[in-house]
């Protein structure tokens, strides 16, 4: 299947809802809208055109291990280095490193892309780009200097070493231990799961951060500490030496992604440097906790773009049955099943998700790029982001799957690409903290946290917004009674979680879908009273600013009942979940 | 992963619901409570050791088509001789042909056992059983003479062969020719695709239904004529003769079933005999199609089970974090992930999906058994069988996805068995008819067939019910009440689409879902009022009954909810879908 990049929905985004280009002056990076709509342009070039067309195919043949080496995919290395080369690798990379310092508001749109083209290639830069953030927040001068430049380039890759087979949710349990030497450095040892990108064919070095235990840490997470281990030892002048002592001992089978290697890695006495604190490895991770999961909920955003295109081409195309009130293609052989309300149900469902996360993905990026200076901003991400990589990813998973549904049997076979996407997808309601655990995140950390003063604050803005849409009345009546719902819940749930901590968990998951449910209907009714304003000055492009305002409508009246069930449900309680014994859940 | 037939709750179900000895009584078979239970004991031993074991390998093997020839995976072929020689292929066939006549009401529990074991292995005589029905019930004396014993016994094998490229749902556009001969036989020519079975390594002989046209046959689907086709010809005397004219051109590649060979069937003239009238060939298939339906959605409730159990196995074993109330397990590293209240969740909704729709399944079943005797009987069973499709394989893939969610990362994992029972249960979603058009179906047929009467009779057979519950008096009026709102909502559903046949499709997918969710509750309720009566008779599985008391009462407080959304969102009616003009569905 082909992807073009949604242009003009993400210029409406960032230029005509949020206004990027100020956004670009408060930032003070000089930014302009030609240069933006420029970048993007040619990202969507790169990603249509050197992405896409490998992702079937890295699906069929996947990655292999020989001899400790991985090879990637026919194409992955190919594209990789023009990847770099065009400076896709370095957009958000520090300024001082050698990165353009693109903000997420503007990168975040390129990266939609990338994961829409082909999650399996974009898991490679993605991890790069975290282990930069991390290093670049916490690591020494010396160890910026030596490894910096080439991993914000992209010549250089990164992974993140956490999860060990029994430690996966639960990082207290891990196990990898780091000796200290006398030069300083350690010796790591211990084996990791699932590390992305562990071992591949793209990169000239491969840096992993990895989670160890020093001797005589404490136990838990507080003796946690963060290293940096290069595949191949990186001398003084900064050429490569000898290979370092770990290796890929396998790679995983796995429902999709499978042009992304998942490796079992292992450190056998491989030297490493501290990152930051010893014992504050954990500490360390969560600052970069944000961005990662800010990554994660875009790729659901990016698959239900590409499932909702592959979708709709589809029902253009498929001749299939009458519609109802009468032929609508009289001169073929059947109308496009298009014509078919159901059929319709599915596409709109597909695309009032994808571009309702849209918008909440780039109101979350502009928060991410003003938490470093403005602490309301930090606030805000932070609450923002467990619902991001939650909702999204689960969007991404019903998106392709209504794009298998939209395909008939057609959707189950391996050349329409449809049942791919919906593959590829799972990983991301699992990875970097299950879906579950960000519900946890958001209820536990973020509202009893600050006992949901953020949350109202956040409601408290939308509701002055609700307040001034003046041009879609009947629908800000309707966002704006479920706003003052969404307060009254939030309050029953801090109450119900104060008096009985295991409330946390039992509301947590329905908690955070409504939530997502209001937010996206807040921000559907501010792309409607924007489309109104344009009709109103008379836009030429009316047919766009009409079908924005019907996908709101769509949205308030066929996907936001929803909201609705996930409350009732979450009011329940915990006494239903947690009063039947372990030994009697089957006889 | 292992797999254990559910047997306590089938013995539940079956004598303590729907009391299936008087049910076999009033159908005359001879069969008692022991032999039943006899049955079952032995199919789960089959179901376990026989095929769950094959399972896992016959994804990764699939079937692999040489010369023609298709090669299923290891082990399918001397299982299948073993499931011919111990008489299962022969359970549901007529008595006159060698079949043992049992009542789907029993034949259903074994099955959903062979679907949870494997159900790639289940399709080839899943179809052979289809077959079998059609031939039995179309076929002249002559045909049956000639194929129905060996297709009774299992030594033949059945397909059907409906499906073109361009033409799936819509058969109106089907394109097989089948010419006739002097001799009374017809030579068929065409292409069909999506032929489950068409082709393996299983059966001495496989036979072909066949939809196809007769030369100057009316256009669309009143010019179809249903044809048998051997793939090897039977001789008078029944030995097997030459080849017939037909070939396997290709095998599909898929997201699941992959044990089951998904054939490409070319018939290059083959020799084929009419069954039943001429250009009745969809009203033939469509006798049968009851019963093919609620196979596949006997498929749905298979997976479910399986994943319930695979994720239950997996929450007791699994050690991660601990409990928020307090160590459970202080002498291991951590707690079993059960004692988290998410993960009960996932695990409750699992088993009171699973549970739920093994009783809607056996009160199906009895609605099938009777329907040859019995008008009303057999009117019920078209009102539910396109609910028990859509809505138990809806399940199936909800299930299976929370199969995978339970472990974590792991559940990526092709050795885990999770993510497989994703994607086999994917396409149970399409086949048979899509989901959408079982909900079509429900609507059009059923319900603006007979105006709503039937409806209307089930739901006053589920009030009386109701009315009768005597021992859990706040489940039976929170049921009431649905059950109320049912009838009003099929009312409100009938007139939108008498005023705008777009409202059919506009309300059919929500409307199913809504009527199954509240089908299930008031089978909950039963449960809920036979446990309580054991409990007052102070039975000695106390465990067991408290456990479908506290079932219910989640089914009832936590999923019932989402009724209510499919409410609201089908009473918003088809404007909202079918105001946007093609072209501006994307920009």
């Amino acid at each position: 299947m082909s992807y073009q990049a949604p242009l003009r929905d993400m210029r409406f985004v960032l230029h005509e809802l949020f206004d990027v280009s100020g956004h670009c002056q408060q930032l003070g990076n000089g930014l302009e809208r030609e240069t933006i709509d420029g970048v993007l342009e040619e990202g969507a070039r790169f990603a249509a055109e050197v992405v896409a067309p490998l992702n079937r195919n890295s699906d069929e043949q996947g990655c292999r291990l020989q001899d400790g080496q991985v090879t990637t995919p026919d194409g992955f290395r190919q594209a990789y280095k023009r990847y770099v080369k065009q400076g896709w690798a370095s957009m958000t990379g520090p300024l001082d490193f050698g990165g353009q310092g693109f903000p997420q508001m503007v990168s975040a749109s390129f990266h939609e892309m990338l994961m829409a083209a082909s999650l399996s290639f974009r898991i490679y830069s993605g991890l790069t780009e975290g282990t930069v953030l991390a290093l670049d927040r916490h690591g020494s001068a010396v160890l910026k200097e030596r490894y910096l430049a080439q991993l914000v380039s992209g010549e250089w890759t990164g992974t993140m070493c956490l999860t060990e087979p029994q430690a996966g949710t639960d990082l207290a349990l891990l196990r990898t231990r780091a000796m200290p030497q006398a030069d300083g450095s350690y010796q790591l040892s211990g084996s990791k799961i699932f590390i992305s990108g562990g071992e591949q064919d793209l990169s000239a070095n491969i840096i992993h951060l990895v989670l160890a235990r020093l001797p005589e840490a404490p136990p838990g997470v507080k003796g946690i500490s963060l290293f940096l281990v290069p595949k191949r030892l990186v001398n003084a002048d900064g050429t490569l030496g000898a290979r370092n002592a770990l290796s890929c001992g396998a790679l995983e089978h796995k429902m999709g992604i499978k042009g992304a290697s998942t490796c079992v890695m292992n450190f056998d006495g491989a030297s490493g440097w501290l990152v930051g604190e010893a014992n504050q490895g954990l500490a360390c991770m969560f600052t970069m906790m944000n961005d990662a999961r800010f990554q994660v909920g875009l790729q659901g955003l990016g698959i239900a773009e590409a499932a909702f295109q592959g979708g709709l081409v589809y029902a253009r195309e498929r001749l299939q049955s009458r519609a109802i009130s009468g032929a609508k293609a009289p001169n073929k052989a059947a109308d496009p099943i298009i014509v078919h309300p159901d059929v319709r149900r599915m596409l709109l469902t597909q695309k009032t998700l994808s571009e309702g996360c849209r918008m909440l993905a780039a109101y979350t990026a502009r928060q991410l790029d003003l938490e470093h200076h403005c602490s309301a901003a930090k606030r805000r991400a932070a609450l923002l982001i467990p619902i991001v990589k939650a909702f999204f990813t689960d969007c991404g998973q019903e998106v392709a799957s209504l794009g298998v549904q939209l395909y008939g049997g057609h959707g189950f076979i391996r050349e329409w690409g449809m049942e791919q996407l919906m593959r590829d997808s799972r990983i991301t309601q699992l990875y970097e903290g299950t879906n579950g655990i960000q519900a946890l995140d958001l209820v536990r950390r973020k509202l009893l946290g600050d006992g949901g003063s953020e949350l109202n604050a956040l409601i408290d803005e939308l509701a002055t917004q609700v307040a001034q849409a003046s041009r879609q009345a009947q629908m800000a009546e309707r966002v704006g009674q479920r706003l003052q719902q969404w307060r009254a819940l939030g309050e029953s749930v801090l109450q119900a979680c104060r008096h009985d901590p295991e409330e946390i968990g039992a509301v947590s998951v329905d908690f955070l879908a409504y939530s997502a449910y209001v937010l996206l209907a807040t921000l559907w009714l501010q792309a409607a009273e924007r489309a109104s304003a344009a009709l109103a000055a008379g836009s030429s492009e009316a047919a766009f600013y009409q079908a924005k305002l019907q996908a709101a409508d769509f949205y308030l009246r066929r996907v936001l009942p929803r909201a609705g069930a996930h409350r009732e449900a979450l009011l329940a309680g915990a006494g239903c979940l947690m009063s039947l014994p372990e030994a009697d859940f089957a006889f």
